[in-house]
């Protein structure tokens, strides 16, 4: 009887640091005896970097590769420097191989070689055609354990070769058919071989609209189709067709959870892979190059700022006020910038629509800039008792929404174009302008009519 | 022969959309005819809302349900308005229950009786049982139409049984064992039934690791364990242990893509199934209260220099520095923000070591707080030709930078406490403090050391 055990992710990883807070040894080694793989790579990455390798110890070597391929990329790199290599090498060349052509690029370059040595030949040749293709392409990412028949065969005799295999690779829903040439001609859904009558062809019995990937697609392509299509694994072809392995939907899941970590992290200027208890220096160092990018557009701000000098001397109201514009247009441009890379990514945003975007969007811009200029007017004018301060203000909050939500829809757009990464700096870039922007409205403005 | 097509979403919703631009109604049907549910769902949301009752039509009929199901929930209510009734009902009453469940939420409430009576009883029993779970909830998320067959009976038994149905439902890559009582025992792979000797008891070849989900456990949890696990369905069972249905593994993969979703537009205030064609108006709205929040902190940070105005009208340098220390303590208290929002949700930071993240997070706000803080008064001294005021400015920049780590760990610690969620309202909270607090600092120290 199977024992049945429920979901209690997070309890297991506060045991686990908690025992390896008391150096119970015993207690440690039992746990992790138990315990999935990525529940230990989780607890691994709650502890502090000198712990690791204490922890390391007591994972039963069968789960070690599996752990090591569960962990964030930057602490691995950090465990992989601090373990012993013939310890890491044995984790390593028991694993999948996709899940080693995973790690190859983080492991330290003098023990590279060595993992290739430890791998036998026919591994080595299959980790270096999938290492061939890019990490991000449909390549990189399949893995090459795809069962495949000749299609004219019948449903009996792909059963009885089935049944020679003691198991079968996991999340192997669905047979390949190829013809001759290992051209892939069709996909056999595991279930046709219980249901279908077993004389039957097994072509007969194909997927009538098989969904299959080229080496080269991009895997966010590869993504939004197993999440559209529903599928849990399919062939990856080459130019002519022949089939060269298989994508299942585990690996389309981290490539989706890669990219929403992505997306979130770089927004804020954080590596996706930082290690939250890396060394104090080495996160000072990942962070600070975004901090310097941030000055030079703050500076920006300031040098706008500073060609007003007199006109703040004049009237130190605009200094109080002119953050409020600033500000306001930053947060709306950003709902706008958000929606427009959201909108880019999932296709629903194309060249084709994207004036209808632009329109739209100015005009929310519009509508929200008189709607908090006249609530922003009204406390100017009743903080500093003038009502031409108000009605600059108001100008100035309307002109800056309006540059805003315009900046939010071409920025991400320019910078598709230029092969940036919008999630990356379109942020930083839309902040600069609506800073610029907002306080040269509020100083000029009042420049021109106030002073 | 199965046709075998390449992934080319894109170009196919360019092509839907272009010819209804065109309105040659024909190429339209014979598109619809022949594309995917979900790329027919990514044209509509590529369409103004006027246009889609009209691409609507050339749906074929037997797809029109899982379009509905595919479409954003924003898409989907404004549409849903739009249709006949008649339409909507038979499009909706042939899907599966647990996408009829998710849609009814957002069905205007004229048609959901009328929708209630279109199913037949025994869907109408199996959607009440699944309605009665919280939407974001294991019970919430499961099907029921799991294949259960009891724990005792031979593999062969098993097979014949299979047979009996046309199809197997989608995803089914285990069968589930049960006892007399339908008290889920074991989960038996498909693959077993044909590797396995067949008058083996299913029991047998049950796997020894079995992970299932009670109907009350959250849809994060679930999405965590699928991800970790690398699951394609699990059993979802109540508290006597009854199998009550299964999760599968392409419902996850949305449940992940939503929750990314929800992450990266909530923290920029909007919603995550706002549609980008929804009228202006509609959007303004949406959109209003996010900015209002934002001007209630603007004007916080205001408050702050209004009170050091003589300060200011004294030495204007103030009002041109200022805003650098307000953004650069912004953007580093963003980052630590980030990682620990992050930490938070994948179970890397939990109360056991949220102070060394805090002491961790403190020290790099006061190493790059040093750093920019040396450049920012070089800045300043050289602008200004005085180095008095470059001392300021860096001392209120290294307060800022290390108040921005501080804020960054603790405003999602206590959020969370709250059952706020960190990613709405955390950056907003971030920034209130980091501009008061930058603010502050330069005109605070300038006031009690310059002037």
């Amino acid at each position: 009887m199977g024992r049945v055990i429920l979901q209690q992710t997070t309890p297991q990883i506060e045991d686990i640091v908690e025992i390896l807070d008391q150096r119970d040894s015993a207690s440690v080694a039992i746990l992790f005896a138990e315990a999935h793989p990525a529940d230990i790579a989780d607890a691994l990455e709650s502890l502090t970097p000198a712990k690791r390798p204490h922890a390391w110890i007591h994972i039963p070597e069968s789960a070690r590769g599996e752990v090591l391929s569960e962990l964030n990329e930057g602490v691995f790199k950090d465990l992989a420097l601090e373990l012993d290599n013939k310890e890491l090498i044995d984790a390593i060349k028991v694993l999948d191989i996709d899940d080693i052509a995973d790690l190859i690029p983080d492991l330290p370059e003098a023990i590279l070689a060595d993992v290739l040595f430890a791998v036998d030949s026919e591994t080595r040749t299959n980790l270096g055609e999938v290492l061939s293709y890019p990490e991000d392409s449909a390549g990189g990412l399949m893995n090459i354990d795809a069962i495949a028949v000749r299609d004219n065969i019948s449903l009996e005799v792909v059963l009885r070769f089935l049944r020679l295999k003691d198991e079968l690779p996991d999340h192997t829903d669905t047979i390949y058919l190829v013809d001759r040439q290992n051209r892939l001609t069709g996909i056999l859904p595991l279930e046709k071989l219980i249901t279908g009558k077993s004389t039957d062809p097994a072509k007969d019995h194909a997927l009538p609209n098989p969904v299959s990937f080229h080496t080269l697609d991009d895997e966010e392509e590869v993504a939004k189709a197993f999440a559209d299509y529903d599928l849990v694994s399919a062939p990856v072809i080459d130019d002519s067709q022949e089939l060269m392995g298989r994508i299942t939907v585990d690996d389309v899941v981290d490539v989706i959870r890669d990219q929403a970590e992505h997306d979130i992290m770089a927004a804020a200027g954080v590596k996706e892979d930082e290690d939250i208890f890396a060394p104090v220096a080495k996160t000072t160092q990942n962070r600070t190059i975004w901090l310097g990018v941030n000055l030079i557009t703050a500076l920006l701000g300031s040098w706008v700022i500073g060609q007003f000098e007199g006109s703040i001397q004049q009237l130190v109201a605009l200094a109080v006020l002119m953050p409020i514009v600033a500000s306001m247009g930053g947060n709306a441009g950003t709902q706008t910038l958000t929606v427009v890379i959201r909108g880019m990514s999932t296709g629903t945003i194309s060249n084709r629509n994207v004036f209808n975007v632009l329109r739209k969007e100015s005009l929310v811009g519009v509508l929200n800039g008189f709607i908090w200029a006249v609530v922003v007017a009204l406390i100017a004018a009743v903080w500093y008792q003038s009502w031409s301060l108000g009605l600059v203000i108001a100008a100035a909050m309307i002109a800056n929404l309006v540059m805003g939500a315009i900046a939010g829809v071409c920025i991400p757009v320019f910078l598709d174009k230029m092969k940036v990464d919008p999630a990356l700096a379109g942020g930083v870039a839309l902040t600069t302008v609506t800073d610029v922007v907002g306080y040269f409205s509020v100083l000029g403005l009042a420049t021109l009519f106030l002073l």
